[in-house]
């Protein structure tokens, strides 16, 4: 797991048995929404296993991919015409790459493309056009990708979950979504100038997403380097990418990772507007941050992590605490705003704030800076007061038409996980909840992929809507290649987890083919319509290494003799055969004894 | 994490940082209570940690280890004259060890003991001396081991969590012990014939245990391999450990793995009496069990797993289940009935079973023959059939004074597993709860030691008393070394969340203690307090190899200009610098404004 990698080409082709399909639209017939198709052996006698692709053209194998040209701008034209006005975008700053020039400076992406931005008085988010009743090809995209490929006619639903009160309905139209996200409920981001990208949807009604994080190394990266980290973390399931580099050449490298990406990009501009007063929290302006707002929605970036809850009055409520404010974006505002006496520059300015965010559609992340950091912190009277304020910027951005999510904790005991999100709920006006871990204990380093899952699982079932990824490495270092991997196949069994005890329609599919598969020994089918058919396949082979096992109708941990599985199938048989089996189990149910008459005892 | 292993020697050593210290009893003042007491850096100016060390004398310096001679006998002299006698034992026939004969037999323990057994008519179990007011040495010494060190007297308590209606005192008294195991709340499991053991606690009221799973392998091992196994798990925290081994040499390495262990060992009969009739369900016998119950008894097993809930007239109800009977002892007990068209002899002759558990004070842990092997199984008409028979063998074990614990799933979906535990409370008397997992979905193969974390955690907050561990190659393969301690630490992570979340007194000590380490930047406090001190020093190393890193003051995820606790710091100080700081967050708090007037804006 911990071998160091050399600097990867891009990952492309399809996952084992599998296929990549399009769905088209019908309101807008030019969609084409993938999925992926899952082949199973003829002996099953069963239709692919359907399931929810990420992963974009890179696992298309009649895609040719070229990070230099970038990919297809499937979205182009989206935009409804009088509403959105190209014009000569803000021009790249010294700064913007941290002043780094000749051959340390990481290339400008070779395709610059002039900004589109909302004309002048119209918002172009979702939300306004779900608000003016408007279904666009965004709203029918994800409509028809949360549905896997579902027929809702076709099949009668047995429904069976405890969703806490949400409203997931038994098949996603794009009316539905509409109104989701014209309720606030949900959100779609896909920035304007961001065409790329695959639309996907974040709200407690939908399908839980996952994130992963992404960064630049301390070492200057490649171009190559960093889109791998993308495609690598979308290969194995990611839903949005958040960008969190730092130091140099960000403006560039970033603009190569959007024009690469099919997800959602998220970021933190407060980052990189430190990187432009070298690193100094206290000389960080509105001016600079504003700008740092404007390229960054201009190179098409879909939702930002905006720390406008970081409250001067709150930050004396820290001053107590077992880890203090662990949040970079939190730790950088509570620093500017003692060091200054004033208030946040990001709650006196939020008005301006949104003023942006509409004009592009870039969605608004509310972070949460006083998230606590360790189990001691959890659910303290810093954590809540920021999240009342969040629940009044929400307000105030949903009066402008801007779509917003809400960031979480963080460090949270099982017992304290619900009351977070029943007060988020209540607090933000069911804006869609997004969460870090949270981790139920601090007390494994190296694990907190597993001890964060547990948080995860719980409050994705809660209600949760996009479950921030961590990796083995949290708290040590940075992740490489195998911890990305490990951290994203974590938190896609977390929300799945999450979305199986909900009683979504669509999950318990795959459960139910896997486990058949298991059953009747088709163990390529089960390797296959795993998350990660790589490790079940390699950890099979070093039990029973042989292809022929592969077609073993037993267990590797048993052996021929002794397995369970082969027991059951006999007993399968011999139930059937025997005449009455049924009914005689009736009759127990009823509250009948045994069926067999004592004499017939010691027969045989 | 899938190298191949060579043969190991056995572990020994101290954990990073750690000493083994010893309680002693008052009631009984020649206890010693092992605990481990983690020590911090002069500069934290606090006392070490004291952890629960289920090791043994293995991580103790002064101890020699000598696996021939096996290990030091503390509970000679615990039993009661005139309760007890010794005997001479069943002589071990050829078909013990599978009829291996020549060099491929397992040499037989070098000593062999003249087994005890209750005196006609008497009960030696914890059970029956608890009724009768009497508190064993056994007792005592759970009572000081589940305290971790703590006095009562000298700490003021806050207790924060949700235990579900359980009854976690503040202080654990040997009298509290004693009247838990009076009224099958907790068990011990403690043969009279496994001296060696280190008593420990299994129920709802006390820490949460979990137990791992070992076994020989299919190519013939050696002694010191099999015990390898088992320290290599209890050096990393398995409370208890189960002998899963089949095949050849099964009694023989049973005995040198009883006499090196000092935590309880667990056997589920029914393999070996497979074993002795060929593999052949059809061909077991009452008297080939009872036998098979004789021998593992007099050896010092001290738990057996006993599939008696598996009755004729539930079989029918596993028939058309996606996948059927899962469990090892369940199907072969299955297949019996159904061959035969008769009663499982397990549930026939359950009272003779009770008989010798009672002489021996083996514990029972009574099977889920009939758990779900998926989550389209989970809380099916067969699972809770057999749950509410084991309910009814629970009064008849207990009428006999036998200590019992009732086994659970398994695959259940998050929404499903609270009834799990209400049910098993309500129909079992609360007699502790012993699950699997369970596995919260079916999806990732590779990765079950996660998605039962989740469900694990889950079910030990909700009340289970011990976890069942399981490997990433659940379903796949047999662990390997490095698999049996990512499943141990796994699981210790789901326990402790569970002591967590339950509000254990003791249990929330060593997350404040990392997360202040973490503050502080006490790096190597900060390792050493961990579940696994190697593999988070390894990570860290990855990113910041350097020595001098160890003593950075700051994270090597952000570097030291962008790291968030460092900044904390300056808060921290700033903060309590500033005159008057904390009034005014009270003064927020009763609903104040900024506490800076307006006109000082732009100050500085």
């Amino acid at each position: 797991m911990n071998k160091h990698n050399p600097i990867p080409t891009i990952t492309t082709g399809p996952l084992p048995a599998s296929r990549k399909v399009w769905h088209p639209g019908q309101i807008h017939p030019g969609l084409r929404v993938p999925m992926r198709e899952i082949e199973l052996h003829p002996s099953a006698m069963e239709p692919p296993v359907t399931v929810y692709d990420a992963s974009g053209p890179y696992t298309d194998p009649e895609a040719v991919i070229d990070i230099a040209r970038g990919l297809p701008r499937p979205r182009e034209g989206w935009t409804v015409a009088g509403d959105v006005e190209r014009y000569d975008g803000r021009q790249v700053q010294p700064e913007d790459n941290g002043f780094v020039t000749g051959e340390r400076l990481t290339p400008a992406f070779p395709r610059q493309y002039q900004p589109l931005r909302a004309t002048e008085g119209k918002a172009v988010t979702q939300m306004a056009y779900a608000r003016a009743g408007i279904i666009t090809p965004e709203m029918e995209f994800v409509a028809i990708r949360e549905n896997l490929g579902r027929r809702a006619a076709r099949e009668q639903l047995i429904r069976d979950g405890n969703d806490w009160g949400a409203a997931i309905p038994d098949h996603v139209t794009p009316e539905f979504v509409r109104q989701e996200i014209a309720s606030g409920r949900a959100i779609i981001p896909a920035n304007i100038n961001h065409p790329e990208v695959e639309p996907m949807i974040i709200g407690r009604n939908f399908l839980v997403k996952i994130n992963a994080n992404i960064g630049n190394s301390a070492v200057t990266s490649s171009m190559e380097e960093e889109v791998e980290k993308l495609v690598w973390a979308i290969r194995w399931g990611a839903d949005t990418v958040m960008d969190l580099s730092t130091g140099r050449n960000i403006h560039n490298i970033r603009d190569w990772i959007i024009r690469n990406s099919p997800v959602p990009i998220g970021t933190v501009p407060i980052y990189q507007a430190l990187e432009k007063v070298g690193g100094i929290a206290e000389d960080l302006t509105w001016e600079i941050f504003r700008d740092t707002l404007i390229e960054q929605a201009e190179q098409g970036v879909d939702y930002f992590t905006i720390h406008a809850g970081v409250r001067l009055p709150f930050i004396p409520l820290t001053a107590e605490r077992v880890t203090g404010i662990v949040s970079r974006g939190g730790s950088i505002m509570a620093k500017w705003c003692l060091h200054h006496h004033r208030e946040s520059f990001l709650y006196e300015h939020f008005d301006e704030i949104c003023d942006i965010m509409r004009a592009y559609d870039v969605s608004f992340s509310l972070g949460d800076g006083l998230r606590p950091g360790s189990i001691a912190d959890a659910n303290d009277a810093a954590q809540f007061a920021e999240l009342e304020t969040l629940g009044e910027l929400t307000q105030i951005a949903w009066e402008k038409d801007c779509q917003v999510m809400i960031e979480g904790p963080g460090h949270v005991p099982m017992h304290k996980i619900k009351e977070n999100m029943d007060k988020q709920l209540e607090t933000c006006g069911e804006a869609p909840f997004y969460t870090l871990g949270p981790l139920t204990t601090d007390i494994a380093p190296g694990y907190d992929h597993i001890t964060s899952a547990i948080g995860a699982a719980m409050i994705g079932w809660f209600g949760t809507a996009m479950l921030c990824y961590v990796t083995p490495k949290e708290h040590l270092g940075l992740p490489d290649r195998d911890d990305v991997k490990v951290g994203v196949i974590t938190y896609k069994i977390a929300a799945h987890a999450a979305d199986l005890a909900k009683g979504h329609p669509a999950a318990k599919l795959r459960d139910d083919a896997l486990s058949r598969a298991r059953f009747e020994f088709r163990w390529e089918d089960q390797f296959n319509i795993s998350l990660d058919p790589d490790t079940a396949r390699s950890f099979h082979d070093q039990t029973l290494p042989k292809e022929a096992h592969k077609l073993a109708h037993f267990c590797s941990m048993c052996g021929p003799k002794f397995c369970s599985m082969k027991i059951s199938h006999d007993i399968r048989a011999e139930a059937r055969a025997q005449q009455g089996m049924e009914d005689m189990a009736q009759k127990y149910r009823e509250g009948g004894d045994l069926y067999m008459p004592a004499d017939a005892a010691g027969q045989d």
